[in-house]
């Protein structure tokens, strides 16, 4: 038998309990669900009880970590990023595996000789995205590598987004499928990657400005906007010489240029407390922003001529959806105006019951063989089937739990802070995804015309 | 005899040091000077060995401290900021006074039951700005008060620049005289003030495009951009009702727009490290900051074109004169923009040995008395003796100086954590910075006509 431990049962762990459920029999497991609040746990355990149960769990409580973990033979955190350290640690001083969803952070990576020498595979990184992305990408790397190509350029996009059918009268097409706060305070920062063997910089102030537009078969256009750090997986992938490379993060075409306004007009601020009443309008705190020389009748016409926007335009007809000229109260008191907005997003922007999500997913590579320089895209769209079990829970918790499964299996023998760049872990989630849920990328290659090879290398 | 205790002797502390040595012997002080290099103390305390001593302090040595506070009776700290909290502690534990020219922080404003309890006065805030600025405003809205005015608006700015005579060929018209980082990373917030009675926000993307213009009189002109909160002080200066209060920082005319300029560009910010060699170029680093789509012959009209300013214009002579787009290096490895920036500026600011700075301040006061609007400006304007005896120095270490006078004399008798917006502390350090070192402002009032008046209050 097999002892898993899941802490933390949120909203994205509803597919990973699910598939941990529909293999524990087969495979000889007994699971245990540690959650804040197990009581919602109960009707999806009642017909599994022989081998799965739930208990309350407080992630603050180190003693009762110390006790759960050396209880387990696998441990799996679905808790936020930040709970992570600690229970690494726990592990790999009790020698048990860890399998999450989320970045390696500095602390983890400190782990790494320790957890080697004690026989203990912390596995990060093995979700969405991060997660799906390394697999996916690596699988096709390894095969160009395979053929003798040289890679030349990487571009890679994910966006957690809305499936068509549900993106209805909202012109932003995006409501939260992930914590909102991080969807606000996104990508305050400079961007960096590579262009032409080039590092190349992108101030916050102009990220949601210098989009680039991208195509999905099927699916129509969605935008890109760079992540903050594209170099950081150069050595992970192999790819220390490549003279481009960028991470970015996708929305649908509209969404970055009505959010730059939002950024310009300061409302991403997080830094300081406006000492406002919670009874302030959004209007009025619009008017707060506009320099006194602003003139004109309404507010939103003086945000148009400020931002110099077209009063009439998309960015316009955005802002004006959130409601933001309205008399609407912010609801908040000294709040920060990214606290206000998180506010506002996450009653407008929030899914209902009938919504479905879309997860989309595309790579472009470009490399050179036998003198020609082709272009391959692999391209992937994961559809919610409602508001519980979403398109985010399946491609964060499915990988999760087929890594798992590896490693209850002994099939999964790399010890040490790993994350899914391996084929012995890539390859059977992949092949598994395919197979048992249709999760498959789409590829498409052509070789570029002498002319577009060259512009691409300028 | 009353025992001082200074701790810290940098830059700043020159004037004060020269001023405690001074009064030493009539008001029989004994004066010991903590510094972590109490080298460069030994030719400035030659002459008064009787009374004062240098000792080699460091401020991470809790134990030291915890001796060297029992054995004062005043506590000086010109120590960074950060320090002041373990000071403050300390003082209070051994009942010792303590005076500082930084901020009340939330850990010393929690230091305020516990001091009064004890009989000690922390005094902090009693420097320049703050110090000088809460003193010389409290006086005159004291007046304004006692003859029935009412106050309407407030707006108060302070800078350090350069003496006119020093200014030079810089066509910024200023050089560093205090913290660098500081003035890289200013204003990276939001700021609020008040305006006719609303809340304003400016976003630092736009704080330095929103600047306002005031004449000091002999001095010229100047521009103010707000400091992040000129709220916080409504209550200290008892004007918790009023409609407009600004409190700003001043540069010379054309530095606000130049400095947007490398805001815009993304130069300030400190939150990512870039992963450049120290051999990147700056004109290198100007490049990987603009669009591929902006084509010009070369960077600086890349930059013009980008930002949409005048090649030729006094933003992009001010940047070129920094030599942002020659092959000078950057010269730090994965630096942040602002570390780096801050490195070319150290370099290009510095003041020279013969350079004198200046200190300006300027208040703006509005009032209604007896049916009838004036406006009263009270300037100051103190130059240095040279690079050493700075503006700066004197007037952030007089204060500080004159406050520890009448706490000696035990003349100070408000305890608890004070700042100097009490009549029994201002007053005398003002009469006495006019008299013996003729810092004086100066005032000039008018009476409003109506129509100024009212779109005052529109």
């Amino acid at each position: 038998m097999t002892r898993i431990l899941l802490l933390g049962a949120g909203r994205s762990a509803s597919s990973l309990i699910q598939y941990l459920l529909r293999h524990a029999a087969a495979e000889s497991w007994h699971l245990t669900v540690a959650d804040v609040q197990p009581a919602h746990l109960v009707p999806v355990l009642a017909a599994h009880t022989e081998y799965a149960r739930a208990i309350p769990f407080d992630v603050h409580d180190e003693a009762q970590l110390e006790e759960l973990v050396p209880q387990a033979d696998i441990v799996v955190s679905m808790l936020p990023a930040l709970f992570h350290a600690p229970v690494a640690r726990a592990c790999v001083r009790h020698r048990r595996h860890l399998v999450t969803a989320s970045y390696v952070s500095e602390e983890i990576r400190a782990l790494h000789a320790e957890a080697e020498a004690a026989g203990v595979t912390v596995l990060m990184e093995c979700g969405l995205d991060p997660g799906l992305d390394h697999m996916s990408a690596m699988r096709i790397l390894a095969d160009i590598r395979r053929r003798g190509g040289r890679l030349t350029s990487f571009k890679s996009y994910c966006g957690g987004l809305l499936a068509p059918e549900s993106e209805g009268e909202n012109p932003w097409q995006y409501k939260f499928t992930w914590n909102p706060r991080n969807v606000v305070l996104a990508g305050q920062s400079t961007a960096k990657f590579l262009e032409a063997g080039r590092l190349r910089f992108i101030p916050y102030q102009q990220l949601f400005a210098r989009t680039e537009l991208l195509t999905v078969p099927g699916f129509g256009e969605f935008e890109g906007y760079a992540n903050r750090d594209s170099l950081s997986y150069r050595a992970p992938y192999g790819l220390e010489a490549i003279p481009t490379m960028l991470r970015g993060t996708l929305r649908r075409p509209g969404y970055c240029a009505a959010w730059h306004a939002l950024v310009r007009l300061g409302l991403t601020d997080d830094t300081v407390h406006l000492a406002n009443p919670a009874t302030l309008t959004w209007r009025e705190l619009l008017e707060a922003y506009l320099p006194a020389t602003t003139t004109a009748a309404d507010v939103a016409s003086r945000v148009a001529a400020y931002l110099q926007l077209d009063p009439q335009g998309p960015e316009m007809q955005r802002l004006a959806w959130l409601e933001l000229f309205s008399d609407r109260l912010v609801g908040l008191p000294d709040a920060t105006p990214a606290q206000l907005l998180e506010k506002l997003l996450t009653e407008k922007w929030a899914l209902q019951p009938h919504d479905k999500d879309m997860i989309v997913m595309q790579h472009q590579f470009e490399y050179e063989l036998n003198g020609r320089q082709y272009a391959q895209t692999s391209s992937l769209v994961v559809l919610g089937d409602d508001a519980v079990h979403t398109a985010m829970a399946k491609t964060v918790g499915l990988p999760v739990g087929m890594a798992v499964r590896r490693l209850a299996q002994g099939r999964l023998t790399r010890r040490g802070v790993v994350i899914p760049t391996l084929p012995e872990v890539y390859e059977p989630i992949l092949t598994e995804l395919e197979l048992d849920y249709g999760i498959r990328f789409v590829e498409e290659e052509h070789v570029l015309p002498m002319a577009e090879a060259a512009a691409i290398r300028k």
